[in-house]
């Protein structure tokens, strides 16, 4: 095996040019993107991806829930590939850069590969997952959770849209169902590179965040119940303000993520509270507690301790209170191999890096149940992402893919004095 | 003048059969009423009553909003009469008693009077207010609000509702346009009977609620503004979570409001949270604040102590708040002399009683600028109103009643030896 030094890099240029040639199909009203999965917008996505991939020497197979594998072969004929990518789907209102960095990367280290000669031991194969978005077909990262055997491939394609579209017939309409069975496919190691989606890297300038953890979450759904009164008639030690409970109970919720720093997190995004009038103490507050956490552990702590401190709180104010649990994954621990491979590609490159816990689901995180898998992030501004305002800088994609590039490439190993080109 | 003694008393059972007979106009589909102002339904409530006192001997006046004033004579032909009413119009999901018992209250003061034979030296006029409730038609008291010099006419024949259909046409189609100035007549007093809307009353088991007071109310819209952000990758110390800061304001609210006891009142009834979804930090929080106080002062210091604990609160969260005054009324403090009255009638009558602080806006409460005013109030089952379900017994309708028909009677003086029937 030849080896692989801090020299070997991507073109920055071509892969920005990418980015932002993919980005003229779906455009959004605001400078984003709307491509959302199983649209024609999708469908043309992937025909000009395809067209990139075969130009660049690859075979493009597709699976039998639309995912695409552009294969780039490697010497040896017995090595499982190394898969890298990610999802060209896009949220209604999404950014350029969510998904599509880490398949363009992914091309970008191919044709990287072939611009510099290089042949591989093992193949490396360009993945983009089917719909990981899950806003127009619930759930999220659907394909690679039926790959991964977390769902079952007749209930994915079952999914119906907020139209009645089925899932399937999407597939099949836009003409990118496949023959490939779901999850045939055996992995050496699957690396994805991805938009932070959060503040931490741009605040520190870090370059690289070698992404150690998948966040596990628990939705805890809080129903508090008082009694709707007249909020002039009716005196202050006679209410049973179900608003005021959900008060104490955010605080609460506050204080037990506090009590697991650094890494967990706790809010609540969606509040309602009933009839919700000006005049009429609320009778009824429904919230949705978010947790998250790397360690299992600390997940149950922080959902037992708002059950039982939401409950002392309610019962103090004489309130009523439910709990009901309508969400949640387990953390997910990256494969150390791989994270290893990230971290010492940013040592050779002489990137800034830091461990991160990846907040958000992705890919990577089901895949990590059926091979070796890790992730590799970059910052985005402001953390924002899901949003037509996303933003990176091209120097941050670059750092990201030339981190992306040298943890497959020294996975995939390199083989000295062959190229993958016409022969010798 | 004659003396006015216990024996003076109401027909319950005609009270009773009366508010029943009512409630048949404009049912609800839940047992309460939907007669809502200048709809047929009203139209025709207002036929059935105008029948009733042309039955008892009244003359029936309207004005040009509608207000129906019905007149038993007095004997001093100078003397200014005794107003007593409240309002037929309920609201879409109304009860059977939120206004109709005032009004069939004071006809059935009038039929007592005519069936024991008493005259009384001032008129007595029966009064039925347009538009009590304002859900229709904004806003709540718009008729006496008229009367009063609160509002000017054309203004208030100027309101739509929701379909756009205009006040002043709407009171034509139903042909209760009269031609009466609005507030061209003069009061001695104005007296209303009224269910409490609250639970004090029942909860203590007493009769009869003597209004001193109808509560200011001030009503500011709090904005907290943070920054959106996906629940998960956001480090708590990053956050800037307006739902958190809210929560916070939420509970200073409630502590305002039990420090100005036992009358003042604070709660948030009006809450919104954006962009309120479950896995969204929420960038901003939009809630109502209603304070009320039968103090003027009390209302204003606490309003500064929201503002100023609200300001501290979200500068230590890193968040934006402003406050805008968004409604409000100052205190009604009821005339001495009527107050009086009242009170002296429940002693009369033997019944339990206690000073009261109206917390809802009422008719009188406007009436009470122009005129000498005050109110009764009788329980009602949980202190529910504004609902179908809203119930009263017939002993406490009858309680208030008497005490309303001893108000009035002593105000407007017992004729010794005369009688209002065809003479003698």
């Amino acid at each position: 095996m030849a080896p692989l030094t801090g020299n070997l890099r991507i073109n920055s240029d071509r892969l920005w040019e990418s980015i932002m040639e993919m980005a003229k199909i779906g455009p959004g009203i605001a400078g984003g993107n709307n491509r959302q999965t199983l649209t024609d917008a999708d469908g043309e996505g992937r025909k000009l991806f395809r067209a990139w991939c075969e130009a660049a020497g690859c075979e493009v197979g597709v699976d039998q829930i639309g995912t695409m594998f552009a294969t780039r072969p490697g010497a040896d004929l017995e090595a499982l590939p190394v898969y890298v990518g990610s999802h060209l789907d896009t949220q209604p209102t999404g950014g350029k850069y969510d998904g599509v960095l880490g398949v363009l990367g992914a091309l970008e280290i191919v044709r990287t590969l072939n611009e510099c000669g290089i042949a591989t031991r093992r193949p490396i194969v360009v993945t983009n997952w089917t719909n990981e978005e899950g806003t127009r077909f619930a759930p999220a990262m659907l394909a690679s959770g039926v790959f991964a055997g977390v769902h079952e491939l007749e209930w994915a394609l079952d999914r119906r849209d907020a139209e009645g579209a089925r899932f399937g017939s999407e597939l099949e309409r836009i003409g990118w169902k496949g023959d490939e069975a779901v999850g045939s496919r055996r992995m050496a190691a699957f690396f994805e590179l991805h938009i932070e989606q959060g503040p931490i890297l741009e605040a520190e300038g870090t370059d690289i965040g070698v992404v150690t953890h998948g966040q596990g979450l628990s939705w805890t759904e809080v129903t508090v119940t008082g009694r709707e009164a007249h909020t002039g008639s009716t005196p202050m030690k006679m209410r049973l303000n179900a608003g005021l409970g959900m008060a104490h109970v955010l605080q609460l919720v506050d204080e037990i993520a506090l009590d697991h720093q650094p890494d967990a997190v706790g809010a609540a995004g969606h509040i309602d509270v009933y009839p919700n009038s000006r005049n009429v103490i609320p009778g009824k507050a429904v919230f949705t507690v978010d947790f998250r956490s790397p360690n299992k552990d600390v997940i149950s702590a922080m959902v037992e301790r708002l059950k039982v401190g939401g409950r002392e709180i309610c019962e103090r104010l004489g309130l009523d209170v439910e709990f009901t649990t309508v969400g949640g994954f387990d953390p997910v621990e990256f494969d150390s191999g791989c994270v290893a491979s990230i971290r010492n590609a940013a040592k050779r490159l002489g990137y800034s890096h830091r461990n991160i816990v990846s907040g958000a689901g992705h890919d990577a995180c089901w895949i990590n149940r059926v091979a070796p898998a890790a992730m590799v992030m970059c910052p985005c501004v402001d953390g924002l992402s899901h949003n037509e305002a996303e933003e990176i800088t091209p120097q941050w994609a670059e750092a990201g893919v030339n981190v992306l590039l040298h943890a497959v490439v020294e996975t995939a190993g390199i083989v000295e004095g062959k190229d993958t080109g016409s022969g010798d």
